[in-house]
């Protein structure tokens, strides 16, 4: 599996045993759910001592965080130039994700109690990280097709509020809304005054 | 306290009883978290028999949906004509909602798994009443403030978006933006072509 993004802070560490014990904590998540997936469970399964996992997550809920994200694909939309193609592209990858039963597990430990009372987790480092990414998408667009006002992490911060909605709003409370109508929207705000 | 939306469908009930549970399910969740709050705890706790309990509500994430969402705010939002006036108490309303201690401490009924499982939820069926009220607010503004192809409940995910971003996504991973900008964003896209 390749590097991951969220451990690349620090000193160097034995990427064996991150690998092995985040393989441990989403076969937990998706097998058990989020209650079981514990550090001393994860130890028991993967084999890594508990206290060696400590040393790299300060809790279950950075373990868990890091598990669920460590490979999130909407950091890895390139932007085209063909800017409704690939904001459609980041959105359905967001869905995508945050549908997926990994992510639906880890639930808890991304938007429960405990994971909001922490400053600085890999999941807001996560988002931190991708906005620059993000940004690169709208200035790949052509000269004219953006207002100039326009600041790319609140167009970012709309796109990931739809995604959730997308993905975690059941389907019977809302009216069948294709992602094409979001991104409609979306244009609708980028758009300078003399496009519209 | 004010009888529940949610306990509107089907034949009357004890509402004593149900006020009991309900109020046992709100201080389980608040003091012992979403693991702890199970029908047999709550039971013990309400001195509501388990079976009472279940015939009420299918299992705990019901329960728990409808303990959480009772008395749901934004739906109290009553349309003044001021559509941004309006606007800006519906989405402080929700991102105050999503922020509340219960309503952290109920997010894996919510999010999770178990919950997106279900076809017709308490929270489901909340979210699709706000619906026709959230269409009155839009209703309500003068002629010529909303473009005439604008459908009121993309607007409505819009905002329940934007509002679990600014309530969920920790304040570290995103920049300072104020409820003002979300809003500047939701009333262009509202505003008719010739008034942009």
């Amino acid at each position: 599996m390749a590097q991951s993004i969220l451990q690349t802070r620090g000193r160097p560490r034995d990427a064996s045993i991150d690998e092995r014990a985040l393989k441990a904590t989403r076969e937990l998540l998706l097998e058990e759910g989020f209650a079981a997936t514990t550090i001393q469970r994860v130890a028991e399964r993967s084999g890594v001592h508990a206290s060696a996992i400590y040393r790299r997550w300060p809790s279950r809920i950075e373990l868990i965080q890091t598990a669920a994200y460590d490979n999130l694909a909407p950091g890895q939309v390139r932007p085209t130039g063909d800017l409704r193609h690939d904001l459609t592209r980041f959105l359905r990858s967001y869905i995508a994700t945050f549908s997926s039963p990994l992510h639906r597990a880890a639930m808890p430990a991304l938007l429960g109690p405990e994971a909001l009372e922490q400053p600085m987790t890999p999941q807001a480092w996560l988002l931190l990280s991708v906005r620059p990414h993000f940004k690169k998408i709208l200035a790949a667009a052509p000269a004219g097709v953006i207002d100039a006002s326009i600041d790319s992490d609140e167009i970012f911060d709309l796109l990931l509020g739809a995604a959730m909605v997308h993905a975690c709003v059941p389907k019977e409370a809302r009216p069948k809304q294709p992602v094409e109508r979001t991104i409609d929207l979306v244009m609708r705000i980028l758009s300078p005054p003399t496009n519209r």
